[in-house]
């Protein structure tokens, strides 16, 4: 058994299909299985508001979403989650896990879209009342490989904007564990996902988030 | 008649109720009966993207939408609406007439809700891609003036947040006319809509924007 002796906050981020949102949900249930709390988020949405954000965020339409509209619909969901969910999480001593948050915004808004990532790390300083991951994984992998794993379900929006689209993603995230190389790192997503969450639970004992009893 | 040598962008601002949405519906009248195009749009909303997040903005419900979320999504319709409506119009050369822009969310988000009034500016002017109006006409009514005469409609989510509020708007309008004397100017919204018309269209041609043929 391992025991936590206060709240943490993990985000899970890459490219769609990388299997970060498995990666998330294996960490969840081991963490259960050593009794310690969790509270589960998945961007955009998690709110009623955000909920309907998101539905506007990865709907399919004829008119083109501009790149600032999404980057501020982005961040009004996330504003949203984080007051009414993530802090409150925190504050009861629970561990948050998230299936994407601040950094999918400087890579696929950022990287993706070609907005100045300093003005993105501005609205989600804003967005996130200040709330920084304790922990980023980045599960990182070919978009060729992970568009393998996905074709066979339909792409909303964000997900039909090709594999172009998913490089620069890629690129951006590996930028971002230069930019903040203590909070994120990047794990190797093409391995089995038992691999990788052995990876995952190596690195949360490392730092020191858990420990046995 | 008159004519006009080039496009304008003239927003409408102004407490709920004060009388703005008339006096614009007036001047695009007067402006089209001097052959002048126009363009009509009002916040939040005017595109298909935007419209859904008006639906989101306005709906009353149980969850109390954060305070940052509701700045983020105003200035998310903004992006879209401007991108895709107000830009291409005034490359039309059309004479574009809103009824409220940026100095909407400085008083509602910045006067009203009490979020950082530069910050929020910053907000605008990404959300505008730097579009300023060239006049800005604040219609300035009492609150409770203001109620009385809307009271016969049920009010949406904003409108709903009381007299006090409107009381920290109002504030906050005065305060954009000292901050930007020269875009904005303030007509007293008490009186007829006429004698409210004709003070708008003097301060059009007393700024050179039409004149006699």
């Amino acid at each position: 058994m391992y025991i936590s002796n206060r709240e943490r906050f993990i985000t899970f981020e890459g490219i769609d299909g990388c299997g970060k949102s498995t990666q998330a949900k294996i960490l969840i249930e081991k963490l259960n299985d050593n009794d310690i709390a969790t509270c589960f988020v998945r961007e955009p949405g998690g709110t009623p508001v955000s909920e309907e954000i998101r539905t506007i965020l990865l709907e399919n339409r004829d008119e083109r979403m501009c790149n600032r509209t999404e980057a501020l619909l982005m961040t009004g969901s996330r504003a949203q989650l984080t007051k009414d969910v993530i802090i409150p999480a925190l504050e009861k001593g629970q561990w948050v896990i998230a299936d994407r948050y601040t950094d999918s915004t400087i890579a696929y808004q950022g990287g993706g879209r070609g907005l100045d990532i300093e003005w993105l790390l501005q609205l989600n300083d804003f967005a996130t009342y200040g709330t920084i991951p304790d922990l980023t994984i980045i599960v990182d992998i070919d978009p060729e490989e992970a568009i393998r794993r996905t074709n066979d379900s339909a792409p909303d929006r964000i997900e039909s904007a090709g594999i172009g689209f998913q490089e620069k993603i890629r690129k951006q995230y590996k930028e971002l564990i230069k930019l903040f190389p203590d909070r994120c790192m990047s794990i190797d997503g093409s391995s089995s996902p038992d691999v990788i969450n052995r990876s995952v639970w190596d690195e949360i004992k490392n730092r020191k988030f858990i420990y046995e009893k």
